[in-house]
Parts: structure tokens; sequence; C-alpha cells
């Protein structure tokens, strides 16, 4: 299971003041503490920036890209600044995401086409309401794997995110457990093996004790990494998770096991 | 996941004193502190007794039973004694357990379906070895199985238990991996629901810090949630390890989701 840090987001102010003055110091000094704190990955979230989405997402990304040498998602439902993201990020970027909403479709299609790029994939309506159930994310995963490859992306570029909800909705606790159940599930289902990702922060999100948010966390990171996951999207700087992470990679079958390494 | 205690065992040096002597107060107060930690039911590891095994086993389960009310497991391999912990247990008794060794065979399925006892099902070679592999495990299931329900029981009385290893065995890892593949796979296999169960203590047995043992084991817990575990036996008394399965139970789909319960 893959560790992607969660943590480098425009909406952080102090990541947002340094893209604005194109000050690659504090966008650097974050990410390398995620790559000290175990990141294997860092999505790069761009959100929704009103002026110069493509300049802005291209010196986050380029300025991450120079700082650490590890796979970026770039993370943004504007297709023109994934491109930008993708053009500097060089190799090593995979594509978050796309679905079946329509802003979304056909743009981040020809994008992981024609760079090769791994793609994640929501398993939202086209409305982008979440799934009720197991039986919805099934089938828009078979929709969006129908319409990825349609369109020439090949399946081993797939990443599916069958979309963690908050513990707090009315059917949160239902729709954690159909969120493990379809990663269960979509192997058989799509008949070859596909990826998938799952971001951990939504689940605890709302105001809670964090001791217990980490409970949460910790105890649904192992239930993500028995079911098969992955990718786990989440803060690598909650060390709880990040050391029952690691030791769910050790328990997942790689070589021989040493206390040491733990 | 029901959380199984495997707290209760006669290697124990002063549940056995109790038990020679016939003294039933150490062995109530470990039961009482094994329900209050956690415990939905409790292991009766009688093991081997040269002497009295019948008079021993029943004088335990007895006990047990006379302090608490949840389901007890009658764990020993001398099918006399497991005879002896039904019949002293009373109804909510099940056998610990069942393999394709010569030894435990035969008696053990008649005991089963002659008191509508619910089998624990060890995947085990009919020599004693563990399988190699999940094919070895998926074969044995089919073999166990078939066994099983020629003998007139019923497929719901049986649970099966994938065999946990320790992890500084040379394939420690692989065999972790191959009992969480084993949970996963084994509803498909045999074309109907039948439950699972794992020893958790057994991960990580031999001289560690306990540090780093509560990490695996609380890890591995909800790995083995994750992939849809049934019962778990465990060291109640490892605090982290029982707020883990906890948290697992809250995160598969019980209910509307409260802080306060955690």
């Amino acid at each position: 299971m893959l560790l992607v840090a969660d943590n480098l987001q425009i909406i952080n102010r102090e990541i947002a003041r340094a893209v604005a003055a194109r000050d690659p110091g504090p966008i650097r000094e974050l990410a390398l503490r995620c790559r000290a704190a175990g990141a294997q990955a860092i999505d790069v979230n761009c959100g929704p920036m009103p002026r110069d989405p493509e300049g802005n997402t291209g010196f986050l990304m380029q300025t991450v890209r120079a700082a650490i040498d590890v796979p970026l998602l770039i993370d943004t439902a504007n297709p023109a600044a994934t491109a930008a993201g993708l053009r500097a990020g060089g190799p090593g970027v995979l594509i978050n995401g796309f679905s079946l909403e329509p802003r979304r479709c056909t743009s981040m299609l020809q994008l992981a086409r024609d760079h090769g790029a791994d793609l994640i994939c929501f398993l939202l309506h086209s409305d982008g309401r979440v799934p009720a159930d197991l039986q919805e994310r099934l089938q828009l995963a078979v929709e969006v794997f129908e319409a990825a490859t349609a369109a020439g992306v090949e399946p081993r570029q797939l990443i599916f995110d069958p979309i963690v909800v908050p513990l707090t909705w009315d059917d949160g606790t239902f729709q954690a457990r159909a969120v493990l159940d379809t990663i269960l599930r979509l192997p058989d289902l799509l008949g070859v093996p596909v990826r998938t990702i799952a971001g951990l922060s939504n689940l605890t999100s709302g105001p809670a004790p964090a001791e217990k948010k980490m409970l949460l966390e910790s105890a649904y990171c192992g239930m993500l990494a028995g079911a098969g996951l992955d990718l786990l999207l989440c803060n690598v700087l909650h060390d709880a998770t990040v050391r029952t992470a690691r030791a769910c990679e050790r328990l997942s079958g790689g070589g021989v096991f040493s206390w040491a390494e733990l």
C-alpha cells in the first residue's frame, strides 16, 4: 500500500501565499516534511483557482518536483491546469482525477491517453453525487472503465477511488463498509487487475477529539489494507496512521520479517 | 467481528493450580476480567491434560459458565474432554476444534453433529503441517467442508481457522498475507456463507519489544477485519488491540456513528 500525502493543499493559507508570491520555500519545506514522515507520493491539491490556474499549478508542481523525487498527483478539476501540471511535473505525474461529471470527462481522458499518465477515477455519479451503496459503486466502476478504455486509456493506468465519506453522515458506517466491499469486489467485477485509492482524511472530517480520530484512522487504514487497497491518501503527519500503514505493508507478504524494521 | 479471549489457558500456572485444587476463584476472576476488557466469548484452552482430562475440563467449563454468560470455546484435541466440556458448559459452547488429523477427525464431527455445536475447523494437513500457501489452504477448506457436511454437520455450524503463524517464521509475512487471502476467498470458493476465526497472538509469539508487538497486532487486527473475519481470538487484555477491534466494528456498517461510543 503506497502512502500518498494529502498535506499539500492550496487552501492552506501559507501555501496559497507562497504560490501567489512565487516563493518556493514553504512549498519545498512541506514536501520535504511529508517525505521525511513516510510519504511515497504527494497529492498536489490545487483546488479552485480563480486566477491564473495554469501558472499557479505549474509553479506548484515544478517546485515540488524540484524538492523531491516521488510520484506526484495533480489534483484539480480544471483540465487546463491539469495539463499545465503534467508539463511542469514531468514523468511520474498521476492525474487526480476523472469522473463521469461532464466537466471532468472527455478532457481528462484525453490527457491521460496523450501523456500515458495514470488516472484516478472517482466513483461518483455524473451529477457529482456520492453513490448510495456498493451496487451503485460497482455500476459506476463499470461505466468509468468502459468510458476510459473506449477513449484509449489502458486498464493498467486506472486507479479507482470508491469515495470515503465522513462517518458522521447518517449512513457513514454503511458507506465505510461499502468502500471496503468495493475494493474487495473490483478485480473480479472488471476481470482485470486495477488499482484502488482511498482518501482516509475524509473519514474523520469535522470536529472530534484528536485521539478518537487517530484511532479510527488507524483502524480503517488496517481494514483498507486488508481489503487490498493499493494507494492510501492520508495526512502523513499523523504518526499513528503512518506506523499502522507501514506495519500493514510488512504484513502483506513482502520479504523476510524483521522486528528492527518496524 | 466477535472478540474471543485467548487468555484462559491451563498452561497458566495459576489456572493449572486452581483446576488441580478445584478452586473456582482464580478462574472466575480471570473470566470476569476478560469480559470487563471486552471479550464477547472465551476460549477455554484445556491443553494436554495427562491426568483426569474429563474431570478437569468439566470443572473449568462449569466454573467459567457460572461466572459469565457468553459463548465458550472448548479448546482441546481430546474428544472425551471435549464431550465433558460440552456437557458442563451447556448451550452456547463451540468446539475448538476439528482438523483432518486422524485423532481429531471422526469424533469431533460426531460431537458437533450430536450437540448441534458450532465447530472450528483448522486448515491443517492431516499430518498436522501448516499449509504452505493460499492454494493449500483453499484445498484443505474444500476437504474439511466435504468431510464435515458428509458427517451431518451443517455448513452454518462451520468456522474456518486459516492458521496464523509467527511472523518470525522464514515465510511469516507470506503466510500472514495467505491468511488474509483465505478469508477473502472462502465464501466464493465454498459457495455458501461460512464464518472464519484467526488467532492473533500467534502472529507475534516469541521475544520482541511489547510496543512493536502491539503495533503489529493492531494493524493485523484491522487487516483481518477488512478482509471480513468473523471471530478474532486474541489477548483481550491488550488494550490497543481491543480498541482497534471495536473501532473496526464501528466501521463495519453497524448503525449510526457516534464519537461517544468509541
